[in-house]
């Protein structure tokens, strides 16, 4: 997955970061990573649903991770940060019904 | 799972919810898990990462699961709000050294 797939949220409105993950998710076939820090975290899950459930219905979520971030602010104080990225992908039409589409079963009859 | 072991998150100080789950944590054997919503969805990450990192370096997150709950305001309206749960667990001591704790891996050579 390349750079071009992540979304940074940061403090535009939460509609145009909305839009650029609608387009990506639409576009590629990589799916979107959408990241955030400190007090943009909240943002980012509005995000993520907005799309889910407005704009790109058949969008899932298929892994959020959380950790933190060490950044250096002015004078040389390191402060710890908080961060998030979701992992979104469209499923493709034929896995629609199955609720992970990571592992599609086969049935072998 | 029981209800026992979920951390709200509202607005209190985030160190009264590091405090009541590093004791859940440390208590139960069942894990414990952190909710919240809105803009309270950064706190409960740094909550969790707090916890993880200084009091119980031993936890683990097991899975973070977004959504879209739908609240009734004043006068009936409905509003969307975003949701998180952060599901911590303790991985027990003959776990520790792999990475994901689910699945260690089993060398028959």
């Amino acid at each position: 997955m390349g750079n071009d797939n992540i979304v940074y949220i940061g403090k535009k409105p939460t509609m145009n970061y909305v839009l650029a993950v609608a387009t990506q998710i639409n576009a590629g076939t990589d799916g979107v990573v959408i990241k955030a820090r400190g007090k943009s975290i909240s943002q980012a899950v509005d995000v993520c649903e907005i799309v889910r459930n407005r704009f790109v219905t058949d969008a899932t979520v298929k892994e959020v991770k959380i950790s933190t971030e060490k950044l250096e602010g002015e004078g040389g104080r390191i402060s710890n940060v908080s961060s998030i990225e979701i992992f979104m992908e469209k499923v493709p039409a034929g896995e629609r019904k199955t609720e992970k589409a990571e592992k599609p079963e086969k049935k072998s009859k």
